[in-house]
């Protein structure tokens, strides 16, 4: 696993279309991926691709990602198949003065390569990190796995090896020959948002709001900080 | 093509994890597609899914997507190849007494099938129906396609066949025996907010901004009205 300040580029992780907006750095791509909470995780059972929403973590330089150990999501993943991890965060809807320069602001980032299970003390320590990404310090705040439900859980790591991130950022960009139409061009900036915290409505909590909650908020602005 | 009031379940799409979370409703299907600006779309090259986050609409019974004429998605698609394009809102962050029971509020879809290239002046109007399903009534306050535009983009429908939905609504579901763990428990509800649209600053536009722009908001409430 290389530590370098970016990515190997392969075959398989080259960006071919708008190869412009491709980066291979990893400051970005763990930027990226500390901001999301939901990955689209893609794998292939009987030649038909399927693309599942999970929640996931960044440890380090890899993913983590947890299965039911009876479920279809262990059986695809668990045998050395190839998967793709897919993160995409919305920025913006980019109107251009003509139809087919309209797209979107957006950070993505794609990870290839099979998993490994994980087992023991680091099992234990990515199932804390899974709820730390989502929310930090939650992994103190709650009551930890217990045996059965360890048992009842595969947690699985996928090595942040074969890298790419795509960006698009900006205003609109129009041919030269439209700018002057009378249309309006520009950017609705988009962005995930958090409102205040509901409490558990049919069973009351026994504890006050945690500041980690309270704090809860807008995850596109500032970031949080890295692990 | 059925157009009954639920999608058949078929092999393929039968939820097996947490099937009470299933769904096979048309309208709630057509609701989510509705409201999401981006999809993940799975394929697979030399038996390595990806997953690619691309603009999309939903037009009737079929969903529209776009690509480069000279580009690998076209020659990844264009073949009659198996797909699966998945779409999710994410609507909370579900904070439990335990560790395990942590989740997510979301709404998802997963449309599996083939696509089929469209033409002539079908392709126009699914071009269209790209730009109003992000922006309603955006087609006609823009310059539509030219000719050269039309040959160098790929438009392909995929018919809603094979589909289905998978939702987690409501507060956390604790173990009856960690109710009274000193532990906080609720949600932190997230939806994506529009800020106020910024015009093009390198070429300020020749027109104000139109109503559908300036009245663009946050897409999660209340729901657009569906074509």
């Amino acid at each position: 696993m290389s530590s370098s300040d970016s990515f190997d580029v392969t075959p398989r992780t080259k960006v071919r279309r708008s190869p412009a907006r491709a980066s291979y750095d990893r400051s970005l791509a763990h930027a990226i991926l500390d901001e999301a909470l939901v990955a689209s995780v893609g794998f292939v059972q009987d030649g038909q691709p399927f693309v599942i929403p999970m929640m996931f973590a960044r440890e380090q330089e890899r993913l983590i990602l947890h299965a039911a150990s009876s479920g279809r999501f262990r059986g695809a993943l668990g045998n050395g198949a190839r998967i793709c991890v897919t993160v995409t965060l919305l920025d913006g809807l980019v109107l251009a003065r003509s139809a087919m320069n309209h797209s979107l602001n957006y950070r993505s980032i794609v990870v290839l390569g099979s998993v490994v299970e994980i087992d023991g003390d680091e099992k234990l320590a990515a199932l804390a990190r899974l709820l730390d990404h989502a929310l930090p310090g939650r992994s103190k705040e709650c009551r930890p796995p217990n045996a059965v439900e360890l048992k009842a859980t595969t947690v699985f790591a996928l090595p942040l090896d074969e890298v790419s991130v795509k960006q698009r950022q900006g205003g609109p960009l129009d041919d030269a020959a439209d700018l002057e139409l009378p249309y309006w061009a520009g950017v609705v900036p988009l962005a995930e948002h958090a409102s205040p915290p509901v409490a558990d409505t049919s069973h009351p909590p026994r504890a006050p709001v945690p500041i980690t909650v309270a704090a809860y908020r807008d995850r596109s602005a500032p970031p949080r900080p890295s692990p």
